[in-house]
């Protein structure tokens, strides 16, 4: 099982949002990539609101938020206390407040049981683990193998989430079809929009968000293009020029119109 | 209700495929536009293979295929009886043979019951009954608006599927939750292609296919560009090459690798 607590020695210190934000990580375990990044791009949120990151893992998601968009009130709720304890470390050394409670999302303990957020954002985890053979690390394994159905994800969301409120999610697009099911049987206004390395490539990641109680039809967008140019030039970072100011510079991803 | 048959002086004969394939359409009614043709293109059927359309309406999916692939067994089913007796009546225009039988999906008849295809197509109603208003022509009416829920139209056809053959259905991308959902309930190597009006704009449509018995994961492909430029032209014809000649040579549509 995950050891309780990371020793120094286990963890690295990673800048995000080109140093505006650090975070400590596991050496050895799930580490952020640039998925909690744009999720917490494309969040609407707006200071004065509140945000529950379901399995917030070492709070990436969350604190790129927090770090975006000032005065929100940040929740997160992680199942192995290891990543837990990292999230609330992360939090202070980022000067943020934030609220982290270890706990399962099919169980979550009182004040979260009761409360209901503006936002509600989750990155679970992308495999399906009847397809896959383990990760031989057990956090990492947790992290990227799911333990809750993603439709369980998708309806404790829809739950926690005021009415208004948004749940957007951040997935493989392997999963689409699960995620889309779970958010238009829980969520109105649902719009899912996929990230495509180069143009003409097919997507391999899929941002979908639905609002609590909306009433508009289901929306495909267009894909978003993470890269220019029609192959991968070694080194030289080919980020196009918006995602390379969400990415460095810490700018929004509003979802399209 | 809708009459049995159409008389001559409701009809307009239109052509498909360049001319290749003539058409008998009720004037007012439900008419066919570039679905069933851009559907039919992306069946990989060949010569001995049989096909049923379920909802083949006046043929034009069902006829298109027999058109591109000769020597393939085709057969329709179709719940209206004026358009079940206009997908007879237009299969013999065009000197193909189709078995055409008036069913209900929920209900068919022998020997269809008991019959297994390997390749079924359906361009299935595109609107939610619950999300809009009825059309006048109650033909149009039942073509446009589904009786039965999408999720059988794919349980219905997988069942239809012979073992390593394929299901393939065109539809409104506002219905892909409920299409892929359904689609990765019944069939494996499921693969969702998005139709786009343009570059950078949102697809209108989907092409979905699944294969009964297939093991590969979810796809989602990039989307297929229809029309060239940002705009469209008053009445120039701008299809990209690749759509025109599915559209007015033929052509077939392979689904991405």
């Amino acid at each position: 099982m995950q050891a309780q607590t990371f020793s120094d020695d286990r963890l690295s210190c990673d800048a995000f949002l080109g140093g505006r934000l650090r975070l400590f990580q596991p050496r050895q375990g799930y580490r952020s990539g640039i998925d909690p990044v744009l999720l917490a791009a494309s969040v609407p949120a707006r200071a004065g609101e509140s945000v529950l990151d379901l399995g917030c893992g070492a709070g990436a998601a969350l604190l790129c938020l927090g770090s975006r968009v000032a005065g929100l009130q940040l929740w997160g709720a992680e199942l192995q206390p290891g990543y837990a304890a990292l999230a609330d470390r992360n939090a202070a050394l980022n000067g943020l407040e934030a609220q982290i409670v270890t706990a399962d999302l099919n169980a979550l303990p009182a004040p979260l049981s009761q409360m209901q957020f503006t936002h509600v954002i989750a990155n679970p985890p992308f495999f399906d683990p009847a397809r896959r053979t383990s990760a031989s690390d057990p956090g990492r394994e947790t992290g990227l193998a799911e333990g809750s159905p993603l439709a369980d994800w998708v309806a404790i969301a829809a739950r926690r989430t005021a009415p208004g409120g948004t749940v957007t999610m951040i997935q493989s697009a392997e999963r689409l079809p699960d995620l889309a099911a779970g958010m238009i049987a829980h969520l109105g206004s649902v719009q899912l929009w996929p990230l495509a390395p180069r143009a003409g490539r097919d997507p391999r990641l899929i941002l979908v968000r639905g609002r609590k109680a909306g009433r508009g039809v289901f929306r495909l967008h267009a894909p978003l293009i993470l890269h220019e140019g029609d192959q991968h030039l070694g080194d030289v970072e080919s980020y196009v020029p918006l995602i390379r100011t969400v990415l460095r510079d810490g700018a929004d991803l509003p979802f399209p119109r």
